[in-house]
């Protein structure tokens, strides 16, 4: 995978997509984040190392979707609280309706201790294709609804 | 798949979302085509019934990825066209330079001059959830790169 290593990754840019979609059908985004030591939530809501987070306008405030992070604030039992995702930690996003949209790869485990570079981690290696044309040119195709 | 016929696809949110990639890397989007009679393309460059359009802004003029259409001007031999295609036609987009990029269900063959409606066309069934979590709340999750 030599390739993804010279490139940005596309998961920013296909959550800020799947955000969108969802904003637009009315729908309420939902991302689920496995939680490490770089990940900035209430650990009181982390349930099996992972958590899901409301992240629509209605429900934050000072949302950002940057390439690096999602960082928004929201309250959680009454109490105001800023969380930061770094993006390589978001393992989905999802409307909160009906389920629809997208689940990556969950990042390698990382040495405790360890300097965490997620989107790096994250470059697990790739299902098979299914489906996708023999066709040189496009090799690293990933088959999505 | 009855939730995703009550809203609208999110395939135009992830072809935005990868030309977006691609050009804050440097990379060439390419979209692979199915063409049918709603495809407005040089028919003299489609084989197989599919055709793959170079849609970086250096190549192209008036660039629109609407939630319907992808439409722009674009030289081909020399001669400006104009290329319309919708949306539900597209069957991948993917850089030119490593084939990183995403494909999508073909839309299924429609009644040659029936009307189609290719978004709901490609409501084809999903596949399998690779490692998903057996979480009830996100059944239609699908896993990507």
């Amino acid at each position: 995978m030599i390739n993804i290593s010279q490139s940005t990754s596309t998961r920013p840019y296909l959550v800020r997509a799947l955000h969108e979609w969802c904003t637009d059908n009315g729908f309420t985004p939902y991302v689920a984040v496995l939680v490490d030591e770089t990940v900035q939530v209430p650990r009181e809501y982390v349930n099996n190392g992972e958590i899901v987070l409301n992240v629509s306008f209605d429900a934050t405030s000072g949302m950002q979707l940057s390439n690096e992070f999602i960082q928004f604030k929201a309250r959680f039992g009454g109490v105001a609280r800023e969380i930061v995702v770094p993006m390589g930690r978001v393992i989905a996003i999802y409307a909160k309706e009906n389920g629809q949209g997208m689940a990556f790869p969950a990042p390698a485990p990382t040495p405790a201790g360890a300097a965490v570079d997620a989107t790096a981690a994250s470059d697990s290696p790739p299902e098979p294709p299914a489906g996708s044309p023999s066709n040189s040119t496009r090799p690293q195709l990933k088959r999505v609804k």
